[in-house]
Parts: structure tokens; sequence; C-alpha cells
């Protein structure tokens, strides 16, 4: 067996893993794919009221993930990374491409990490439609595709004085299980159970996103940690912001650590992948509406304001209604940078 | 100087090296992009008459290129492979994203690189549209859109038997540079001078592929040799080939080495970026007169034959009008695979 797999090349890995699976997706739902994998490009064809959203992550061992990482997880979450920037545009999946560095054709890696990877491709209805693959450094690389009607995108950029803040589900749960897997912290292995599947199998919040089409004023996703990442809706919209930090919605397991760690990993935990968005204070029964039909917390954390200063700030009031002072806040906003 | 350099982050060498120009470009020709750089998504708006060609290549240092490698002609190239996967189908570049994990931030090495990819998605009018950037072994991650009318893409799988089997400019010369820098074999500075382009810089044959729409029946683009190149054309159209050895196009500098050194590397060299292609012989004239219009030489090197067994076979004829027995055209119909 073993000298069967040493002889599989690059052609038999992909036929394997890749192809056989993504052409079994596309034979029940072609959707836009006109061509998928075997040609020099795929195809894909467009509703004529509809642009395209695309988005590009790319996964580095030892970086995003510990190099002995659950392959099948980290297939769920390579996809799932991108999934997350289509839904922060409000964006349906149409399809992606993979390429991807592996050290040698190990099939048993191979195995899991394509399981996990077809595992959410199929959840969402995002086929594989190319890609490449090369001996190198582990590295995985996915750019993604979505559809979205013409004009209703919803960015960065849209920001209005006044509109509610909203984040989805709950924030820093990645970090917590991070710090876990790090002994920085002790879970007991139920908390860590409990809360794992944030860092490992992030879920993509694509149905909030196009729920928001129309509703959102701005939107991304929370890769990076939420206020550092609420600082790029300011900049982009020249705003500024208040937050209320105990109103920052945290998992039972998280508000089970100090009120420093609370804050710290849910202001600015990373990887959490759930989104934020501001919508006009009118939206608020029908967001709260939407958070039921999804079964999905939806919580208002603070307001856009205009912005006084050169560059936007963030205000961030603790739970007296007191201001946080400059080197409070900055500690809690430092977004993460993936060459600090 | 250099305190600045290593206090560059991931934000300030996205912004220095790719966001301004990439803004630059889309400022003198937005085309199809509506929103580039800067959110979870870059948007295009798609020709309702037309479909989205898509190709993604992952380049990892040690293995698509040295690792003290020319950052410039890195960058150029990085574009460029994936470029001729666009020609191949016969689409019109509209914009790329690039993935890029790099050891540090290296301005010197940043500037050299985003100097040679702007160099030719200028040249194209291909715009950066978004991307990624982390920590990491150096890698280079390209995903380029292009659109094509609908139904015009050219596509492996059209070959039909009589088709003539064309193939554009020489081949073999990048796989020559290579045997030169490996001192495998000597070469002039001269001769190395007249060809490392070929390897190092490689030119993308888009206004060719547009020039086959409706005209050629196959193609693809030769990146890992011509003869294992041309085996995939056969195996997506069910067909079998005759190729005459001796009329695969051949720099002067490649026709000085010996006999076997010239159709071992021009059958099977790899990283030439020509199109190979299938076209019905009451289109030689047409093709011909496209070869004069584009200053660029197109050979007819054989023709398409119907199967005869299981599996698709080439027929190499040599000089002598013999055809190869098995070991020899084996040998020259080995396409380089990235795991072997």
């Amino acid at each position: 067996m073993q000298s069967q797999i040493s002889r599989l090349g690059e052609f038999d890995l992909i036929q394997r893993f890749f192809k056989t699976q993504s052409e079994l997706m596309l034979a029940n739902n072609p959707g836009s794919v006109k061509l998928g994998i075997g040609d020099d490009c795929a195809l894909l064809k467009i509703d004529p009221t509809e642009e395209i959203a695309i988005t590009s992550d790319m996964l580095v061992s030892g970086r995003h993930f510990f190099p002995d990482a659950n392959p099948e997880w980290l297939g769920w979450k390579a996809l799932a990374v991108n999934l997350s920037d289509l839904a922060a545009m409000g964006a349906k999946p149409l399809g992606f491409t993979l390429a991807l560095a592996l050290p040698g054709p190990d099939s048993a890696w191979l195995e899991a990490f394509s399981k996990g990877l077809f595992a959410i491709a199929n959840q969402y209805n995002c086929p594989l439609i190319g890609g490449d693959t090369t001996a190198g450094p582990l590295n995985i690389c996915i750019t993604a595709f979505g559809s979205i009607p013409k004009g209703k995108a919803i960015c960065r950029s849209g920001a209005l004085v006044s509109d509610d803040i909203w984040v989805s589900g709950t924030v820093g749960d990645a970090r917590l299980t991070l710090a876990a897997l790090r002994h920085e912290i002790e879970l007991t292995k139920e908390d860590l159970r409990e809360i794992e599947a944030h860092m490992h199998r992030p879920t993509p919040r694509l149905d909030l996103g196009i729920a928001l089409r129309g509703l959102a004023n701005s939107a991304l996703d929370v890769s990076d940690g939420l206020l550092g990442d609420l600082k790029h809706i300011l900049e982009e919209s020249g705003k500024s912001a208040e937050i209320f930090l105990d109103r920052i919605p945290k998992s039972s397991t998280l508000l089970k650590q100090s009120q420093v760690i609370q804050n710290q990993f849910a202001a600015n935990g990373g990887d959490d992948y759930e989104l934020c968005f501001t919508a006009p204070i009118s939206k608020r029964n029908v967001i709260t509406q939407i958070s039921a039909d999804l079964n999905l917390p939806l919580t208002q954390i603070g307001s856009i304001k205009s912005m006084q200063h050169a560059t936007p700030e963030i205000r961030i009031i603790d739970k007296d209604a007191k201001e946080l002072d400059t080197q409070e806040a900055n500690l809690l906003m430092k977004s993460f940078d993936h060459f600090a």
C-alpha cells in the first residue's frame, strides 16, 4: 500500500481527492459552473442582474494553524474563512479554487483534508471549480466567488452617523481556545469541547449576509479582532464609533473567565468569523426578526458617530458608563497583524 | 532606514507595494472592476454576453524558481503563467488576486517584485483587485479572471479528427536556460541572454488566444512540456495524434545543440507558455494571416487522428519519416509532474 501511495503523482491526487468529488457536486447542481476542473481555466456563467464578489485567503502552517492541526478541520476552515468574506458582502457562493502546496503526496492527510473541505462546500453549495497542487511547505490558498444583485453589495465604506453597530453570535471563543491549547489558560475538557469549534470549524454567516442586503449600511467579517476590524469600517466610512464594552456578546464559557480576559478576548481575540455590521436605528425590529429567523444572536454593541478629529476613534464605555482612557482602549483595539 | 523597514506591518506593505498601484491602474481604466483592494471582497461587473474564465497557479521557492530568483522577473512570471492560461481559453484579462507568503516584510524584495508584477499587469491591462499577505515560506498564488463571449471558450476537449496541430513561437528555450543555469550545458553569455527571457519573463499569448476564438477547436498552454501537454488535449477529446518531430519550432540557439537535446527540450522541456491548438485544415490560410498580423510564428507540427486503442497515442515521426518506437517516444512525452 505504501508503495502505491508514494507513487501517487500530481495528476492522480487531483483526480482522487478533488476532481471526482467536484464533478459529483457539479453533476447534482451545476449552478453557474459551465466548466470545472480539468482545463486551463474554469468557466462561470453569470446572471446579468448580478455582480461577482471575489476573495482570497492564504493559510500557512505555524501561522494560521498548528503544524499538527487536524486536516479535516483545516479543510473546513480554509473554505470557511473565504465564505465568511463572501457573507460580509452579502454574496451567495458560486464556487472556489484551491491552490495547495504539500510537502509530499500524503494520502491520509489529503483524504481528511478533502473530507472537511467538501463537507463545508456541500453544506453551502459552493463547488470546487479549479486550482493547482504542488510540492512545497504546507500552504493552502483558496479564492472564492459569490454573486450578488447589482448594487446590493454591503461595503465597509457605507456606515452613516447614528447607525447602530451590531455583531452576530459571540466573539472571543476562538482566542480562548487558542489560549487553552497554548496552556496560557486552563479550561476543563467540557469547556474546551464547548467552544473549540469556534476556532476549528467556524460557521460562515452566509444567510445573515444575504438577509442584510438593503438593510445594513456597512459590514465586515471579524477575523482579526472585533474592535480592530471595526476600525476598518470607520476608516473606509470616515466615521468614529462608541462601543459599550459589556454589551459585546460572549459565550457562557468566556463569561467564566476574569473580566480582563473577557474584555480582551471578546474585543480583540481574532478568528471569530462573525459579522460586524451597521444599520439605521429604524431597522432594529427587522434585525431582531432576522435574528429569530436564523436562530442567531445579533447584538447591538454601540453606534456610529461623526469623526471629531483627523482619524477615526472608538470611544469605549465600560459597565460603569465610564470611558476607557487611551491606554486601556489601545490595548483592546490592537488588531492582529500577520507580520507582527 | 532599516528600523523603518522592520516596522512595516501587513497593512503598510499592502498599501505601499500593492494598493496604491492597483488604485492607479483602476483610476485610469476601471473596466469591469467595481471595487478593488480594501473590502472583504473585490467586485466585478460582468457584461451579460460574456462568461468568466478563472485560473489559479501557485509558485513555490525551490520548485518553480530558484530561492535567489530576481524578484522583478518573478513578479512578471507569476502573473504571466496565469495570463497564459487565460490565453489558452481565448479569454481577455479582467483582473487578478495575489496571495503572498513572505518570510518577512522585505522592502527591497517587495519593491522589485511589485515592479515586475505591475509591468505585466499594465501591459495586458489586468489590474490587481485583491488578495492576502502573510508571513511564511515564500509562496506566490495568483488567481486570474478573464472574460470571453458566451460559448466561445476554446477547451481542451474540442479536437476533431484531421485537425492540424499548431504551436506558437518556439519551444525548449526555457528548458535550455534551466540546463545552463544548472551547468548541465554550457552556453555563451550571448546565447543565454538571447533565450533566458523565455524562462524568466514569458509572454502570455493573449492576442493569439483571442484571435483563435471560433477558429481553433481545442487549445492549451504549454507549461509542462509540449507533447505531455498535447496528451491532455487528446485525453479530453478522445483522440490520438501524429507529430512530425523536426517540425517542432526551435530557436536558433537551441538549434546549435545536439539533435538529442533539441528534440528532448523542444518536445518535453516545460515552462514554454506557448499555445498548442488544433484547427481544421481549411483554416490554414487564416492562421497564417494571424501569424503575420501578430508577428508570431505559428507552426503546424502534426494532425489529430482517431483513437485506435483504449487510450490516446502520439505517433512521433522523425526526420527520416520513421516512427519512433515506444521507448523513444515515451522519453520525449514525459510531462513534468510537481511531485515526481
